[in-house]
C-alpha cells in the first residue's frame, strides 16, 4: 500500500509538470522576430542533446552488455538501462521546456518583473518536479518491480545490484551531461564573449555575434539538461544507497518487518516532500511592490521546508511510531534508535539545505561583502579582481564544510549511519524545489539574450537582468547543495562499501572471503588511497577547464572567420551563420566530454589493481575505500569553491552593471568581465561536475566488490 | 663521536657561508647609482625584519612561557627558543647575503650570463648551507646538549618533548616568516604593478615608481628570508620526527644500542649530505658558450644527488651494516628490515627529490607545453590565461602526487614507517643544495630591478632577466619539494602523533590513560577530522590572497598620492619617497600575518575540545589526528597548484617577453601580466605558507596530548 502510494507521489510530480506546461505554453510568445530567436535556440539544443544521448548511447550498450556479462543476469542491466534513460528524459525534457519558456518569459519582462519571475519560475518549476517525479517513479518502480511482481526477498543480492546498477546509469548519464553541457555552454560564452565584447566591441547577445545562439544554446543544454541529469542522479544515488544501507543494517531474518520499513522510509520521505514540493512553488511570488526577487523565492522554499518537516513527522510516526524502534540497535549503532531520532534528524537535513542555500546566498548574491568586494577589486585591475575572487572562492568552503561536519556529528548521534542517511535523504527530499530554484536561472539568462537580440526596449533587458543576478545565485546554491549532500552522506556510501565487503567476506567461494580490510589511517594504503583519491578532483577539473578553453578558442577562430568572410554581418545588414557555431561546439563538446569522464571510472579500478599487486587484495580493498574518502574530502572544496567563486564573479559583474565602481564600459567593468569568464568554466563546467564524478567513482568501486565476488 | 662528527658537518657547512661570503664581498658592486639603490634596499630588508622579528619575539615569549608553564621543567622552553632563534638567524642572514649580492650580481652580469649566475648562485648558496648546517647544529647539539652533557636516557619523554619544542620554535618562526614577508613582497609586487605597469605606464622596477624599492625589499625578505626560514623548518621538523619515531618504535630495553643508532642515523645522514651539498656547490656553472642556466643548475644537483648516494651508503653500512637489523622487527613493521633496505629507502628519498625537480621543471619552465600554453591563451585575452593558468596549476599536481603515492608504497614496503622517515630524512638532506637553488632567484630578480633602475644598458636586464626566469622555476621546485615532503612524511607525523597517544595510554594517572582512538574511516569523527582538516588549507589560504589585497590596496593609494603631491616625480626632476611605501608595508604586512597564523595554532585545539565535548576523549583524538591527515591532504593539492600555477604564470609573460606572441605592450602580454599578478600571492604567500601550516598543525597536535597527559 505504502508503495503504492510513494509511486502515486511520483505521478503527481509527472501530472504537475505536464498541467503546468499546458498553462505554461497558452502565454504569448510575443514578436515574430523573438520567435524566430526562439525557435534557433530550440533547434541549436535538440541537435545538441540528440547527439550527446546517441553518443552516450553507445558507451550505455557497452556497459549494458558489460553489466549482464559480469552480473549473468537482467536485473543489473535492466536497472542501469532504466536509470540512464529516465535522467535523460529528465534533462531532455526539462531542455524543452526552459527552450519553450525563455522567449514566453522575455514577453511576460515587457509588462513587470513579477510577470517574467512567474512564467520563469514555472518552467523552472516543471523541471524541478519532472525530475524529482521520475526519479522517485524510477527507483520505487523498480523496487515495486523486483520485490512485488517478482517476488524477489528484500534482501536479496538482486535487489541491491539493481539498485546500485539503476545509480549507476543514473550516474553515467549526469557525469556525460555535466561535462559535455558545461563544455558547450562555456564554450560558447567564453569563446563568445571573447571575440564580441573583447575584439569586436558589441554587446553580449549582440545578434551580429555568430556565436551568441550558440550561447543561449548553452544555457538549456548545459544549465538546465547538464543539471537536471545531475540532480536526478544525486536524488537516486542517495535513495538507493540509503535503501542498501538499511538491507544490510537491518538483516537477519527476525527483523523482516522492519527492514521492509526501513528500505520503504526513504521512498516515502521522497513521496510526502514531493507534495509539500509542489504546495510550496505555489508560494513563489512577488509582494506586491516588492523587487526582492529572492525573497520571493525564499518564500517559497520556507512553505516547502515546514510542510516537508511536518509531511515526514507523520511518515515517521504512521510507518514506525515516534517511539523507540525495536532492532534499531544494530552493529553501526549499538544504542538504537526512535522514531522521533530520525525526525529529528530528517529536520536537520532540511536545516543544512535551507542554511546552504543562505550561505551561498551570501557569498553570491550581490548584497554582501563577498561580491562586492569583488567589485571593488576590479577598480585596480584584472588582476586584482581575479585575486579577490579566488580568495571569495576558498573562503566559501569554509562554513559549509562546518555546517556539514556539524550535520555529521549531530546525525550520527542522533541515528548512527542510518540517521545520518536519513538527514540526506531528507535534504534530498525537497530537491524538486530546488531545481526548481535553479532552472529558472537558463531561462531568464535565455530571455535576456532574446530581448538584446530581438533589440527590445533595455528596460526589458534590466527586468530579465534583475531576475539572472537571482539566477546566478540559485544556481550556486543547487550546486553546494548537491555537493554537501554528497559531503554529508560520503560515510553512507562509505558505509555500504565497507558493510558490502563484510558480507562478500562472509560467504564463502569467492574472491573476497575472508578478506578484512584495514580502514586505519595508521595503514599506509589508506594514505596511499587518500592521496590518489584526492587528486582526482584536481585533475578533472584541469581537464574540464582545458576543454573549455579548447572550445572556445574554436569559436574564436570560427566567429573571426565570419566577420571576416562577410563584412555585412558587423554592419548588420546580413545574418551571420548561427548554425555553423553550433555545429562546431556539437562536436567540440562531445569529443572534449570522453576523457574526464572516463577519469572517475577507470581509476577505482587502476587503483585497485595495482595495489593489489604490490600490497595485496585486504589493503586494495583498504586503499579503494579511502580513495572515495580522498575524492571527497577534496572534491567537496574543489567543487564549493568553484560554484561559489564563479558565482561571485559573475554578480560582481552584474553590480557593477547596475551603475556601480563607474558602470558598463568603465575599467572596473573590463576587469569584472575577465572575472566571470575565468568564473564560467568554474562554476559551469568543472565545479558541478565534480558531484557526478564523486558518486560514480564510489559506484564503481561498489560495483567492483560485487563483480570480484561473482 | 658520531655526534661530534656531524656537529663538525653543521659548523663546516656554517665555515663554508662566511668563506664564500667573504669571495662575494669582494665583487664589485658598479657604478654610485647602484650602490644608492641597493643600500635602500638593504636599509628597507633590515628594518622590516627587525620589526617583524621584535613582533614575533613577543609571540615567542608567550609561548616559551606557557611550555614553561605547561611542561615544569627548562627543557621545553629552552628548545622552543633555540629553534625559533636560529630559524630566524638563517633567515635573516639568508637577507643579508641576498641584499649585499644582488647589486654584484648586476655588475656581474654586464660582463657575462656565467658571471651573473656564479656571484647570484653564490650567494644562494650561502643561505643554504647555512639553512642546513644551522639547522643540523641546532637539533643534534641539543640532542648532545641533553644526551652527552646532562646524562638525560635517550628514551626520556624529556628528550621527545625537547625535540618537539625545537620545532615548535622553528615551525612558529616560520609560519610567520612565510606569511608575513609573503604579504609584503606580494603586497609591493602587485601593487606597484597595478599603479605603475597599469595606470600610469612605466615599466616595472622603474625608479620614478615609489613602490619599486619595496618590491626589491619585498624580494629579500620574502622570498629568501621567509624561504630559509621555511626549509630551516622543515628540515628540523623531519629529523626531529624521525628521531622522536626511532625513540618510540625501538623502545625496550635489549634495544638500547639499536635505538641510540637509530636515533643518531637521520642526523648522520644530514651531516654527510651537507659535506656532499657544498662539493656540488662547485658543479654549478654554465658549459663554454652554453647560456642553459638549469642546465648548470642540474649539473650541482645531479652531482650532489649521487655523492649523497654513496655517502648515505657508508654511513649505513659503518652504523648498521647492509644485513638484517636485529630488532627492526617492531609492531609497526613485524617482518624487520635491512641495512639495504635503508639505503634503497634514502635513494628512493634522493630520487623522489630529483623528480620533484624535473616535474616541476615540466610545469613551470619556458621550454615546456604548459608555460606554451598559457602564453598561447594570453592572446585570446585575460580571461583565457586565468582559465588555462588554473588549469596547468590543478594539473600539475597530479605527477607530484603520483610519485609520493609510489614512495610511500615503496619505502613502507622496504623499511616500514621507519623507511618512510629515512626516505624523508635523505630528501631533506640535500636542503642545502635546494634552497641554494632558490635562493639565487631572488637575488637575480633584485639585479634586475637595480639594472631598470640604475639605467644600466637593457642587455644587463636581458642577462638578468634570464636568470630570473630560472629562478622562477627553482623557486617552484622548493615550494614543491617542502610539499612534497611534508606529504611522504604524512604519515611519519601521523605515527609520531598514534604512537605517543599509545604511550601515554599505558601509562598511569593521566587523563589519556587506557584511552584507544579509533582512526578507522568507518568512525564518523575521523571524517569529521578529515573534512574540518581539510578545509583549514583553503581557509588560510583564501585569508592569505585576501592580506596581499589589502596590503598591495593600501600601496596603490600611497603611490597615487605621491604621484599627485609631487609632479616631478613621474617627470623625473624629483625622487619618490622609497621609505614611505616600505614603512607602510611593513605595518601592513604585520598586522596581516596574524589572523592566518592564528589559524593552524588555535584550530587544533579547537577541534579538539569541541568534539571531546560532544563525543569524549576517545573520539576527540581519533578526530584530531584524522584533521593532521586531512590538512596533508587538500594541503597538499592546495601548496602544489598554487606555487605550480604561479610560475606558469610569471614565466608564460617572462615567454611573451622573449618577443613570443607579440612581445612586450601587445596585448597578450597585457593578459600575461594579468595572470602573473594573480599567480603572485599564489605562488609567494598563500602557497609556500601552507606547508609551514601542515607542520604547526602536527606539532601542536602532538604538543597538545603532552600537554594533557601531564
Amino acid at each position: 500500500m505504502t508503495l503504492y502510494l510513494i509511486l502515486a507521489a511520483g505521478l503527481l510530480a509527472v501530472l504537475y509538470g505536464f498541467v503546468t506546461r499546458a498553462g505554461l505554453m497558452k502565454a504569448s510568445t510575443g514578436t515574430e522576430r523573438m520567435n524566430e530567436i526562439a525557435g534557433a535556440i530550440q533547434e541549436g539544443a535538440k541537435a545538441y542533446l540528440n547527439k550527446q544521448y546517441k553518443t552516450i548511447a553507445i558507451v550505455g550498450v557497452v556497459v549494458a552488455i558489460l553489466l549482464f556479462i559480469l552480473f549473468r543476469n537482467w536485473i543489473a542491466p535492466v536497472g542501469f538501462i532504466l536509470g540512464a534513460v529516465l535522467s535523460g528524459a529528465a534533462g531532455y525534457i526539462g531542455m524543452l521546456v526552459s527552450v519553450q519558456a525563455n522567449v514566453r518569459t522575455t514577453e511576460a519582462s515587457r509588462s513587470s518583473l513579477g510577470a517574467g519571475l512567474k512564467v520563469a519560475f514555472k518552467a523552472g518549476a516543471i523541471t524541478g518536479m519532472l525530475v524529482a517525479g521520475l526519479a522517485l517513479l524510477g527507483i520505487a518502480g523498480f523496487f515495486w518491480l523486483l520485490t512485488e511482481a517478482l517476488g524477489i526477498s528484500y534482501d536479496s543480492r538482486d535487489v541491491i545490484d539493481g539498485l546500485i546498477s539503476l545509480s549507476l546509469g543514473a550516474s553515467l548519464i549526469s557525469v556525460f551531461a555535466r561535462l559535455g553541457g558545461g563544455i558547450f555552454t562555456k564554450g560558447a560564452d567564453v569563446g563568445g564573449d571573447l571575440v564580441g565584447k573583447v575584439e569586436a566591441g558589441i554587446p553580449e547577445d549582440d545578434p551580429r555575434n555568430p556565436a551568441t545562439i550558440a550561447d543561449n544554446v548553452g544555457d538549456n543544454v548545459g544549465d538546465c539538461a547538464g543539471m537536471a541529469a545531475d540532480l536526478f542522479e544525486t536524488y537516486v544515488v542517495t535513495l538507493a544507497a540509503t535503501m542498501v544501507l538499511a538491507a544490510i543494517l537491518f538483516a537477519g531474518d527476525a527483523l523482516g518487518v522492519l527492514r521492509r520499513d526501513m528500505m520503504m522510509l526513504p521512498l516515502a520521505i521522497g513521496g510526502v516532500c514531493i507534495v509539500t514540493s509542489i504546495i510550496g512553488t505555489f508560494f513563489v511570488k512577488l509582494s506586491k511592490g516588492s523587487e526582492n526577487v529572492m525573497g520571493a523565492l525564499y518564500k517559497g522554499l520556507i512553505v516547502t521546508g515546514v510542510l516537508s518537516a511536518a509531511a515526514i513527522a507523520c511518515v515517521i510516526y504512521v510507518m514506525l511510531g515516534f517511539g523507540e524502534i525495536r532492532g534499531s540497535d544494530t552493529l553501526a549503532n549499538p544504542a538504537g534508535f526512535s522514531g522521533m531520532d530520525l525526525l529529528v534528524c530528517s529536520v536537520i537535513g532540511l536545516l543544512i539545505t535551507g542554511l546552504i542555500v543562505m550561505i551561498t546566498e551570501f557569498y553570491t548574491g550581490t548584497k554582501y561583502r563577498p561580491v562586492k568586494s569583488v567589485a571593488e577589486a576590479s577598480e585596480s585591475g584584472h588582476g586584482t579582481n581575479v585575486i579577490q575572487g579566488l580568495a571569495v572562492s576558498m573562503e566559501a568552503t569554509a562554513v559549509p564544510a562546518l555546517i556539514i561536519i556539524a550535520g555529521i556529528i549531530a546525525t550520527y548521534s542522533l541515528g548512527g549511519l542510518f540517521g545520518i542517511a536519513i538527514a540526506v535523504t531528507a535534504m534530498l527530499g525537497v530537491a524538486g524545489m530546488i531545481v526548481a530554484l535553479d532552472a529558472f536561472g537558463p531561462v531568464t539568462d535565455n530571455a535576456g539574450g532574446i530581448a538584446e537580440m530581438a533589440e527590445l526596449d533595455p528596460e526589458v533587458r534590466n527586468t530579465t537582468d534583475a531576475l539572472d543576478a537571482v539566477g546566478n545565485t540559485t544556481k550556486a546554491v543547487t550546486k553546494g547543495y548537491a555537493i554537501g549532500s554528497a559531503g554529508l552522506g560520503a560515510l553512507v556510501l562509505f558505509a555500504a562499501y565497507t558493510q558490502d565487503i563484510a558480507f562478500f567476506s562472509a560467504q564463502p567461494g569467492n574472491p573476497l572471503t575472508g578478506a578484512v580490510a584495514d580502514f586505519s589511517l595508521t595503514n599506509p594504503y589508506v594514505v596511499v588511497g587518500l592521496l590518489f583519491g584526492g587528486l582526482l578532483p584536481y585533475l578533472f577539473g584541469a581537464w574540464a577547464m582545458q576543454s573549455v578553453g579548447r572550445a572556445a578558442a574554436s569559436i574564436v577562430e570560427e566567429v573571426r572567420r565570419q566577420f571576416k568572410s562577410d563584412p555585412g554581418i558587423m554592419k548588420g545588414t546580413s545574418r551571420p551563420d548561427y548554425a555553423k557555431a553550433v555545429d562546431l561546439l556539437t562536436g567540440a563538446a562531445i569529443k572534449e566530454m570522453i576523457k574526464p569522464s572516463l577519469l572517475p571510472i577507470l581509476s577505482p579500478i587502476a587503483l585497485f589493481f595495482a595495489v593489489q599487486l604490490v600490497g595485496g587484495t585486504e589493503n586494495a580493498l583498504a586503499s579503494l575505500g579511502a580513495m572515495l574518502m580522498g575524492v571527497i574530502v577534496t572534491g567537496l572544496f574543489v567543487a564549493l569553491s568553484m560554484t561559489a567563486g564563479g558565482g561571485a564573479w559573475d554578480n560582481a559583474k552584474k553590480y557593477i552593471e547596475d551603475g556601480n565602481h563607474g558602470g558598463k564600459g568603465s575599467e572596473a567593468h573590463k576587469a569584472a568581465v575577465t572575472g566571470d569568464t575565468v568564473g564560467d568554466p568554474y562554476k559551469d563546467t568543472a565545479g558541478p561536475a565534480v558531484n557526478p564524478m564523486i558518486k560514480i567513482t564510489n559506484i564503481i568501486a561498489i560495483l567492483l566488490l560485487a563483480v570480484l565476488a561473482h
